[in-house]
């Protein structure tokens, strides 16, 4: 699906930051079958180019996503009936016996990204709207943004593979909290709960998310952060620090031999900020076995 | 066991909430086999009861749990010489070629449970009353709550599957320095530490524990409830989130086609409180695989 | 290797608590092959010496340890054309085809000791002197500290195991900030997110951690610490409770029968010291299976 396609997310990039704003604004961004598929679509397009090195995502207006759209009232989650060339196994294939949840094709589209993602949460992300962006690495919140993992208040349970992501974000208890009550909570909670890394007056936001992506984007190895950002992720359910071990060791040795290793002890030697000559997409890509990989 | 039979704990239910207390106050509530048997029942009690959807467990007195009843003195810890009608393995088999240790077999009781858990931590729990409060879902502590994983000090180990338990509710390094030194300490300790969620003054802390309690039982589905509790812990010992987007899709399938969704749905749209017509004793209970799983 | 051998580390051994200074003060404690086979034989004496508790570290002067000595400039992480009776393969062995990452020689060295380890981080810790202290049990900090994980702005990726680490001591949102932006942080930051567990003003530094080796030191039975670390860490990455559980069940019945068991209470009941006559270089050092494992 090309950019211009796009109806329900805007994509752009400059700077090296590429930028998808929710965009439903007349219904909070709430979230449906396109826009999974352009979410979906759009990390396509950032893995493929090496002018992105890292991925800010926002809501248009008033708020981040309020959760997926309640449009069709109390049959909302009932799948029974609909159009199949619509149906979730159609497009994204089946899991367990049944179509992927797509708030789940888009977390782990998200976690399997080879650039970093900071949301900047502006408003509500409720729903779908909160668990979309446990897979994340960094999550700012503006002073307003409210958060709610209220499944269990719209009798079904949290989707998008949250019950992997939150325990691992936040810890087993406030997760359990959360997600027992089914609580809609405000900035500040999230922020004593470590969901989120810190709160800013909203009109700050986006200046701080794109000061942490220019951090990134400027002083490091696009190589470097695609490989670190697997090892880690990955390393969260290996069963021995010697799986590490196994693969730092060898990944020091193959970058430590290559430019960026060279430029980037030469520059620093030299206090000047480093050119690193290396691409993410051609460099070094299978240097670490494939994330999240399928059980 | 029926109720009228505990001697060691006190157990009731209202307004959807069963509260055990604790009960051996001239002992500051000290752990004992009977105990453990009480407890266990209860719990049984509390997964046949649809009216129970949600568990508060406090200590009768100034004490939670002052830990195992050191009664016998030097030998408290040492098992050769009992009765065998009353040894561990007689009531709840072997694991490892010995009895199975009681705190454990309290613990995974919990653990288990298919409603959650509040813990009230009205003053000290040490040794094994503070390793039964890990597998609870939320800890509050009273302002004169002490905490102790005193083990070190009385010539064992952290029990009670707390090495498993411990470091996910607090991290790896609180949970060492805790079992390293053995250390008693503080609700203060406790909550910079992330052992409680919330310290709260003494007289308000049951309040407290029933407030968070009926957060729960007046807004949620109790079929949503006990799958998440399932999902969420056993998912911290899933390799990939790849088992909770399988797990996730198939329930939201499931539950979504069924009454709890549609009504949680409507209530919401509606703006009233949801009546959730299914039953956690009776609907989906096969949804999730048994949690804990034996290895 | 002898201790009077020793070049680039100081060790001592005083009241049960043994100390390690890295000790290159002219290039800021920067590591080196050699400083990873002193701490290497460091950690070997101090397994085989009873008279040894716990371990503290730190750093001579100013620095704790600045990171790779980058002594050789542009080629420092090129192993090509070294001398081969230098290489790390030579010395400690391959994995995963390559010579195994000196860092992470010593971050699984350190992991595997029978003692707690107490870092007192002094100054500048950065690169490998920032991840070799994960597998430490606490970190303290002085208010001068100051951590980067520095590997993307070099060209390389975290090695020493550290994707492994780092994200179970200080969660994957703080660890994935940290290593996508190598930025290098102070005290304050490193507190916040979870890395160090308390700040204290340089000047009580070592007064700190020589406090927090004595609580171990003076109230604690040896072989219940040694299995305690071994147990703990272990379970990090156990599938189960119930893993936790048959470990725990056989240590209580073994441990509980023993000296220090009896001791650990009688002490207790009577209000005094204990003074345990277990040894752990000798009783139960096969009750918890090797940690780390290999894969």
């Amino acid at each position: 699906m090309p950019v211009e396609e796009y109806t329900e997310i805007d994509y752009s990039v400059a700077d090296g930051i590429a930028t998808i704003v929710l965009d439903r604004e007349a219904r909070m961004n709430a979230f449906t079958g396109r826009m999974c598929d352009e979410l979906v679509a759009a990390c396509d397009a950032i893995d493929a180019d090496d002018a992105v090195r890292v991925l800010v995502i926002t809501g248009r207006g008033r708020a981040f996503c309020a959760g997926a759209d309640l449009g069709e009232g109390g049959s909302t989650f009932d799948d029974r009936g609909r159009d199949p060339s619509q149906t979730k196994a159609e497009r994204y294939g089946e899991v367990n016996g049944v179509g992927r949840d797509r708030g789940g094709v888009v977390s782990l589209r998200l976690a399997a990204l080879r650039v970093p993602v900071i949301a900047a949460i502006n408003g509500p992300a409720v729903g779908v709207g909160a668990t979309m962006t446990l897979p994340m690495d960094v999550r700012l919140a503006g002073a307003s943004a409210r958060f709610g993992f209220v499944f269990a208040r719209r009798g079904i349970v949290p989707e998008a593979a949250s019950s992997w992501f939150l325990p691992r974000v936040v810890g087993i208890s406030r997760a359990m909290e959360w997600a027992m009550t089914g609580r809609v909570f405000g900035a500040r909670e999230a922020l004593e709960g470590g969901l989120v890394s810190r709160v800013v007056p909203d009109e700050d936001l986006l200046d701080a998310a794109y000061a942490l992506a220019r951090e990134v984007a400027e002083n490091t190895s696009s190589v470097s952060v695609a490989v670190t950002r697997q090892m880690m992720w990955s390393m969260l359910s290996a069963a021995s620090p010697w799986e590490a071990h196994a693969l730092d060791s060898r990944a020091i040795v193959e970058l430590g031999r290559d430019a960026d290793a060279a430029e980037g002890v030469t520059a620093f030697l030299e206090k000047r900020a480093p050119a690193f000559p290396l691409r993410r997409t051609r460099d070094h890509t299978d240097l670490v076995p494939e994330w999240p990989a399928r059980p």
